[in-house]
């Protein structure tokens, strides 16, 4: 008996557009509509019982207070953290958080993205960025909001909230070199992604900078099968073996740890590895892994936290917040071997 | 002006549970109810202008496309599997999923619940089932459409879709026994939760069968931290050891790990341990875990499926789907030491 009267109904009896009724019935925007219309859609509303208190809360804030959330595979473990820190800060202010996984994909994600617009979401924490990332360039010429984390912009005025991953590679190369490493590889992430290309870049400077020769080798994706099929082909090959390895995630050093035992080779006595991200688990692994700790749930905070800012338009403009990381020693790196 | 009439409001006037509303108002269920009191109910309904499928109604015909998910805690690995087997189901029908996790409150359940609720969400698939659910319950007397995933129902008639865990614990012992283990202990999931109890009785009734007595240790929460502790606790007492452990979950399994390793014994040549759910990485734990593998991203596939047939009316009553489960030997287990 209490079917709640909407905004389309009074519409359709006073036979004008839902947003001619919004803006009549609301103080601010109502001088934008007809007089004599505005009353009809008063008494039409009246009449029905609708109450305009609800309809000026609706047309005050105008928004969904849903956020979409754009990751590459929720099943990949650096996720849920930052996916629990952005719901950490959301939920307590009303927010709610849809979250949308691309697995990699340009095409999942540009449908996905059109789709979360379509449900109105206020606005967007992207962390699929790539180094081109069309996508988000055009979402910034539509106006949308949006925040990028675990990833930079890339030269899209959006606000991101990144890691300091420079520094983290940057130890992760100390702490081989002060072990008495000098072959050091890297298994670098794939190619067109931004944390790819800043770990690699980072790699290169830091064995520039203590002065050992450091090779980077790109795979195809941040996978375990990947890691391990590059440096299976490493290892089958002619070139001189590595006593190191630098991964870019913790997913490839664990491929790595596969490849080497696949070949007879122990982690750390023959070669050692370095991992990025300390992922859930990473301390229970086989051997524990030493890698660079990255604050995921503290970043999904964060970029929640910027987003909202940027909504309510207390943001003066793009900034991009980098937060510390740290190498956690543990099991897979000893001194090189003689 | 339109305060919705609840089933609370009926509940109180009317001097009854209000379940005892919900299968009074429901034809399916009325003969469950006392003639005099399900009379009184229906008046009371009929003077507050409760309609008793005024939720189902509008839910019905005012779809959301929202599907609200609850879990304990995202960063448990089994949760992102099964989120993903939703998703993979509900977004190519146009449905998004609203996930929330309760960190094991109730209190949060409970909130998350009515926060989701009041989004409009056309339904719910709930990870959180306590043996006593009361939620669960009351959300079924409101005409709430869910289905229970991981967990079964607990007496609530919703549908519900879990793993053939019995299946899974008894194939655990009899490996165990195979292996010449005779002293197996069980380290159970906390009290209160379907699956702690489910997988213990499944402990005893196979140590039964196979004639070896076994003992169960009930542990205060699904964690790395509680498996270690219980085990610890075991070990530091004058009880016989054990030469086995069935985990109720990989974590508590892990936690054993943690316990064996800080007593100085080995896992298997001392003890051997086996975990359950097979979650991302647990064939890269040192040492591999063998465990007990349940298909989550096939539950949550089904969980969705089940929940828009009940959206869709199409489900003509309750179901509990059961979905095979298998042993994954790994290195965690051996023969019995002498």
């Amino acid at each position: 008996m209490h079917k709640r009267v909407t905004l389309a109904d009074v519409a359709q009896l006073a036979g004008v557009h839902p947003g001619t009724v919004s803006r009549a019935l609301n103080e601010k925007t109502e001088s934008q509509v007809n007089q004599a219309t505005a009353r009809r859609v008063r008494r039409v509303a009246k009449q029905l019982g609708y109450t305009p208190n609800a309809v000026a809360r609706g047309l005050r804030t105008r928004l969904s207070m849903t956020i979409g959330v754009i990751i590459p595979d929720l099943t990949n473990p650096i996720f849920p953290p930052i996916v629990r820190g952005i719901d950490s800060y959301l939920a307590p202010r009303g927010y709610s958080a849809l979250v949308v996984n691309t697995d990699g994909s340009n095409t999942a994600e540009r449908t996905l993205f059109e789709s979360l617009m379509e449900r109105q979401v206020d606005g967007f924490i992207v962390a699929t960025g790539h180094s081109q990332h069309q996508l988000m360039a055009e979402a910034h010429s539509r106006g949308v909001h949006a925040v990028m984390v675990n990833r930079d912009a890339n030269g899209v005025p959006y606000s991101s909230v990144i890691g300091d991953d420079a520094q983290g590679i940057r130890a992760a190369v100390e702490h081989l070199v002060k072990l008495g490493h000098t072959k050091i590889v890297h298994l670098a992430g794939p190619v067109g992604f931004s944390t790819s290309h800043i770990r690699a870049s980072a790699f290169v400077a830091a064995c520039k900078e203590y002065d050992v020769p450091g090779r980077v080798f790109d795979t195809p994706a941040y996978s375990i099968e990947a890691g391990q099929e590059a440096l299976d082909a490493l290892l089958d090959s002619q070139l001189d073996p590595a006593t190191a390895i630098v991964a870019s995630n913790d997913l490839l050093a664990l491929g790595a740890y596969h490849s080497l035992r696949s070949h007879g080779l122990r982690c750390p006595e023959d070669v050692s590895v370095v991992g990025f991200n300390d992922m859930p688990f990473a301390g229970d692994f086989q051997p524990p892994m030493t890698t660079v700790r990255a604050p995921h749930f503290e970043m999904g905070v964060e970029s929640a936290r910027l987003l909202l800012s940027e909504i309510a338009g207390s943001l003066s403009g793009a900034v991009m917040v980098t937060l510390p990381v740290s190498l956690v020693i543990r099991g897979s790196t000893a001194a090189a071997p003689h």
